[in-house]
């Protein structure tokens, strides 16, 4: 039995990425480059020597094999799955090699079954290359706080990344994974299909692989269609600073459709829009900010601009991320809101709290106007007023405000437990770990109310850093289920470090703490690549033949 | 001969003031204050004993008596002036005292000529107050540059603020002088009025003035009909903050009201508006600001907003300031320029330079929408785009994006004589010691062009600096006239300094450069005081009997 296609869940693990490209310098977005290096001790020369020129043999998802070392592996030519119509699968096969190959390409040929054929333009095949990582934190119970000296940190350099170059160089003594994905039409005849994959490069012979792959009589749905509550927070902030693209620009949401489409693709349920300034008081590298413009006139009225919460609404829709908005947050971090000024000419910051007469001036005009905005736009059932976790009695007075306003509006949290406002959020996400009391799941459930689970800095396991055992990924996904959550939530899909694709570490928090994705490489960035999207769980891999 | 007659002329100087008021702190604005001491060595209790109890004489408007010494002066009971109908006509009497006087008031009798009369109504009397000054720069030459440090410039306590309190109290050993101003009503008959000048205290006896007063049969036109083009530049920001008055906000147009009435009544001609963010770079105390709202839309178009350009503009129509607008500035000192921008919701400055692709995208869209809107106010033909002195060929490539845009645009600059330029100048004002060449002046005078000359920090004198001698600020009026210029430009009628009513010196130029009025003083500064209002030339007192 398949957790994966029982629940609909298929999410997004650091091992997904984007990435055909090429190119000359390294300015971002990266075009060609070479990766870091850690100060490990490798497999030397002595070692290398004794293996055969140049290797190929299946390996597994559930692997992150060492760039330097031979990879211990049990050589094997078959790889056996079973799957479901539409269902995604994956593989891992595994080069190596004690000289240089030059323009290493993958090939895969159509998988038949008489004459029934699985094309070969639904296998993705991509070289996974290696991003710097670190570590837990060094009690090992969690990985949250500042970590501003790297060099106090254990980094090592671990695959991760799939790269979507075609054409690819190996340096000898090097190890180089090929991550493999077959996204079966939904079309396809159930039945036992083969076909191979051939590994070529200028100065080595052809090397051959067997695919083996059993599509059963049942189809799983498409994305879009699974019950699964996926909530990934997306930031299109760092994609603005990434590709130096204008914000909001038509080249901004050219860079972010493939990015958003991979993110549709693993199911996702919630645009996550920020109303106001910093919502996280700028924790990641890219701040989040406000998407709606909020103007204090000199006759003291408020004019409210929407133009960019829609273009982004309407554009993530367009993706087919359409089920919810959640809108961060009349709580932030640091109690101080922006507003334009009309008289100065300038942007000015309440500071206020909840409860306060200012606060409730600066929220409640806003929400009246913004409760009218969703209306016209048919949005205000689909709309959530998000928090996170904020003290009690601020998210208490926040309520109040909200349903002073509007009775109706929707509200959500991602935080702890509180049996004292459970009942007005119609999405709450508690920690990993947490139950939901007693009824509690049931009676939300026919309320028609969303329950899931977070999990964030605070586990050491399971995770999703880049030094996590792939598996924790898939075994999320598993957990959510079985604990009977709706769903899950992470806050970061893509609040991208500095140099991504070469370095996930960050000033806070494990590294892979703040991306689940990876950038697009130069020269493909601007184009719709949502025919190449896909990015899948190790554990999908795991189907045995 | 009165040549502040003959030309129509009456402007302010620094000894000019409004002032009513009294309140128990020192918040600003200032309620009853004590005035600052300087480390001079004055009279000493030995000069003073030798004085009879208490005196009061006339005195001239051309001194600033010294606080704290016997005042030199012969002494006349009889003040006695010619003066036209419709002339304000101003004189000063001085007090002095060995023993501490209290609520010392200050009333004056109707004038009389046989049945006519000039009722007290239009005579003011302020006692003169005493405020900080430095002096000129080392070398005598000027009073440019830094004097940050205070304690390196000569400083003392001069006579110069008009208080308009109504009863003070007199220390011993002290002079206080009192300002009178006359406002002949024009409907006045020509003869020789008198009348008295009383001065009473708790512990004194009445002293009495008489003032002889020959209204001759000749008027002088209201301020808003002389032909005298004064430009003194209003600074709306800094009464912001000394008021402490929400900008643009009801209560920030009530307090400027009688500032601003005291600035019609000079005959000012001038609206001094701001179409960017800090055309000086902010060298005042209140930078000047943007009164023009810039937004770029995330399409790349641009919208603007001229809610606050329009109310300045109607306010001081309001108050009889209605002949010209002039707009800085195209070219400030620091050459970014500031816009809202839609996608970011920040504030963001354009670097760039006249000529420049980017200098012509902000400035060609912006005066392309700003002559559109003039048109429909009505004002077009009274607005000028104006510049202070920068590099000629910044100006040249400003006047040519100008001509592009609309030819009819009026454009203004005070700095220095062009040849290159002149033509295209509808109001030119040239430094003080600089003549128009040839023919220009004539030829500028037939096509309607007004050609002005000013003073700044550069001149040691003439000046109106606070330790300035008074009848400087009416030999520039008289020099105006004399050498055939159209009128005056001063670059501050009110930037103030911090604390203006005590301390007139400023982190950069002498004393009393930054302002040439003194704000008005707590209580009354919501008041609209316009039938109070009037600051008048000390040299209009200079008439003889």
């Amino acid at each position: 039995m398949y957790l994966s296609k029982q629940n609909n869940i298929i999410f997004c693990f650091l091992l997904c990425s984007s990435l055909f490209g090429y190119a000359q310098t390294e300015k971002f977005p990266l075009g060609n480059y070479e990766e870091l290096t850690d100060e490990k001790a490798y497999d030397g020369i002595d070692i290398w020597s004794k293996q055969t020129d140049t290797q190929l043999s299946w390996g597994t998802t559930d692997t992150r094999y060492i760039k330097l070392n031979v990879p211990s592996i049990r050589k094997g030519l078959n790889f056996s799955a079973k799957a479901w119509k539409g269902e995604r699968v994956n593989a891992q096969a595994v080069l190596w090699t004690k000289k240089d190959l030059s323009n290493v390409t993958v090939t895969v040929s159509d998988l038949k079954c008489g004459a029934s054929v699985i094309p070969s333009s639904v296998i993705k095949t991509n070289f996974v290359r290696y991003v710097m990582t670190d570590e837990l934190n060094k009690d090992g119970e969690g990985a949250c706080g500042y970590r501003l000296n790297k060099a106090e940190w254990d980094s090592s350099l671990v695959a991760d990344v799939l790269d979507i170059v075609k054409r690819i160089d190996v340096k000898a003594n090097t190890v180089q994974p090929v991550w493999v994905t077959i996204w079966i039409p939904s079309g396809t005849k159930a039945g036992k299909y083969n076909g191979k994959l051939t590994v070529s490069g200028e100065n080595t012979s052809p090397m051959t692989l067997n695919i083996d792959l059993e599509v059963l009589n049942r189809t799983l749905p498409s994305p879009k269609d699974w019950h699964f509550h996926l909530d990934l927070w997306q930031n299109p902030y760092s994609v603005v600073r990434y590709y130096q693209v204008p914000l909001w620009s038509p080249a901004h949401f050219d860079a972010m459709r493939p990015i958003m489409q991979l993110l549709a693709n693993a199911g996702q349920k919630v645009i996550t829009a920020t109303i106001m300034h910093k919502p996280w008081n700028g924790q990641t590298e890219d701040p989040f900010d406000a998407m709606v413009g909020k103007t204090k006139k000199i006759d003291g009225s408020w004019v409210y601009d929407y133009t960019i919460f829609d273009q982004w609404v309407e554009f993530m829709q367009s993706v087919g991320i359409d089920r919810q908005i959640n809108c961060y947050t009349l709580i932030p971090w640091a109690l101080k809101f922006d507003y334009f000024d009309q008289a100065t000419n300038r942007v000015l910051f309440v500071k206020t709290e909840p409860g306060n007469t200012l606060y409730n001036e600066y929220w409640g005009n806003f929400l009246a106007d913004f409760a009218k905005h969703l209306q016209q736009k048919g949005w205000f059932d689909k709309t959530t007023i998000a928090m996170d976790e904020r003290p009690l009695e601020s998210m208490i007075e926040t309520i109040k405000l909200i349903r002073s306003i509007n009775p109706e509006f929707k509200i959500s949290l991602a935080g702890h437990y509180h049996p004292e406002i459970e009942k007005e959020l119609y999405d709450l996400c508690i920690a990993f770990g947490y139950q939901y009391p007693g009824e509690v799941k049931a009676d939300r459930e026919k309320a028609g109310k969303i329950s899931t689970v977070y999990t964030c800095c605070t586990e050491a396991r399971p995770n999703t850093f880049t030094f996590s055992p792939p598996a924790e990924a898939a075994w999320i996904g598993w957990h959510v289920m079985a604990a009977n959550y709706d769903g899950y939530l992470r806050w970061s899909y893509n609040s991208w470090t500095i140099d991504p694709l070469r370095d996930s570490r960050f000033r806070t928090w494990a590294a892979g703490d703040c991306y689940l994705l990876y950038p697009l490489r130069r020269s493909t960035k601007y184009t719709n690549r949502s025919s190449d999207g896909g990015c899948y769980q190790p554990f999908l891999s795991a189907c045995t033949g």
